[in-house]
């Protein structure tokens, strides 16, 4: 009983803490759309004909995110609370920190990470890279806790490692978002690239992140089908609440994929660029190895 | 023994049809990258400064994306075929026709259609476009036949339908599909919509294209991993030869969809917009309905 116990405080922490996060980053946000931010001169801005600070619809998009990510983190907990004995590091509840923490990880905060461009325009923009790298970070160690819950789990009931398609994908995600993270801090925190060069990384570092946050989501579905279908086994087909609360999981977590996918593919809702920052960036460049104004 | 007959038949039919359509539009493409393109006049294509005719990278992409979904359907047939006793329209095996179909249309033929504008750069607008719808309509009759089989197969054997998440997803993916390609179709190829509303709508229905994709891809991984549950049950765990096959061919089908995705979002690489299918677009819309020239 005392897992029992251990289980409610760690899930409320969880969630309280992430309620905390992205509450305290909606609030922030809201300041960041409130402010005067439409009276900025025109010149700060890049030469973008028509290009208005906030695109009308943005909001309405990051808050719909939110309330999906939210939704899914809270069914997560509810589910494993409601029908698989809550959470425990100790005994066989250890299983169940794994999926907690992989759609906390993987994939509310690394899509969150993602949109921080887009939801902070006015903000400098080192500190919007600091946020983006810091919530990656939170990811990759809450993402850290569930990979070694499983394996202790599996170790403790001596199950066999990493034969499901789910545990090759997880665990080639994982390499790779860590992966994806260094080269990340090396090219844009790191103040060693150069100018053209974080300039023709930068398309593949996006497109490599939209990937695995996509990878990680349909990881997340495979994980949910194959507790499902071992813990339910025939009575799966039987429409048992179980089953259904965990496909609607797996739909909304489709929905919150798609929602940031659109927020981050929409053109002229990206950050806009503000003059200071190219002539900062130009400043640096020519500081640090003065190659040719024109990236190849 | 005659269901074994029957279903090396359809598997051989299959398989050399689509082989067939795709050395096809192969040579086709080849042909279309040999032509002098580089020589067409540069008053040809829209002002986009530096813009070459076909970027160095495209073909090689476009080669890899289509022997990764050849193999990624030859291995679906192999994988039937060897562990699963083939396909047949009767009987037990009827079912194994559901994942070949929905593998060659929902994954295969659907990433190639929306290669189409991409790899066919000097073809006319309007060939490319009929090819794209047409390359739609056979996926999404070969997903029917698909479909229909696995429901069949349902009723004969008494399972209950629509119970899991894979197939969730799948009905309303299918249905999604197919209210896209009427979207598509009355948009796009039906002379009737005007020029600033085909403009508006053209970002969304790219999106959605590219999403119903990937969600056709993640569902397969999932009809696998449960055909993997259900079939192998404890075994899985044991890496038995099935389970290894059908797990590489879930990380091929990650790939193939990772390639298409990456030739789709690379900026440049889009089919240039010649100056005359502007005017013509423009001459239609006077003609239609005399819409102000700017878009809103």
């Amino acid at each position: 009983m005392s897992y029992f116990l251990l289980c409610y405080y760690a899930y409320f922490l969880l969630i309280t803490l992430s309620v905390g996060v992205i509450f305290g980053g909606i609030m922030f946000l809201m300041g960041s759309w409130w402010s005067p931010s439409s009276s900025l001169p025109s010149h700060k801005m890049e030469a973008t004909e028509g290009m208005v600070s906030t695109p009308k619809a943005l909001p309405y998009f990051v808050a719909l995110s939110q309330i999906l990510g939210l939704t899914v983190v809270a069914i997560t907990g509810a589910w494993l609370g409601l029908y698989r004995g809550g959470l425990a590091w100790e005994g066989a509840l250890q299983f169940n920190v794994h999926p907690l923490c992989m759609v906390i990880g993987m994939v509310f905060l690394q899509g969150d990470a993602l949109l921080v461009y887009r939801v902070f325009r006015n903000e400098a923009k080192r500190t919007t890279k600091v946020l983006h790298g810091l919530l990656h970070i939170f990811a990759l160690i809450i993402a850290l806790v569930g990979l070694v819950a499983v394996f202790e789990y599996h170790k403790k009931m001596n199950y066999a490692d990493l034969y499901s398609l789910h545990s090759w994908c997880g665990l080639l995600i994982f390499i790779l978002y860590f992966a994806q993270w260094l080269m990340g801090f090396s090219f844009f925190l790191f103040p060693g690239a150069s100018f053209s060069l974080r300039n023709q990384y930068r398309p593949q570092h996006v497109f490599f992140g939209a990937t695995l946050f996509l990878l990680s989501v349909g990881t997340t579905l495979l994980g949910i089908k194959e507790a499902l279908i071992f813990g339910l086994k025939n009575k799966y087909s039987m429409f048992q609440p179980e089953g259904i609360l965990a496909n609607i999981l797996g739909l909304l977590l489709i929905c919150f994929a798609v929602v940031v996918l659109y927020i981050l593919t929409r053109e002229g809702w990206g950050r806009p660029r503000r003059a200071e920052e190219q002539a900062l960036s130009m400043d640096f460049k020519t500081l640090t190895e003065g190659d040719s104004p024109s990236p190849q």
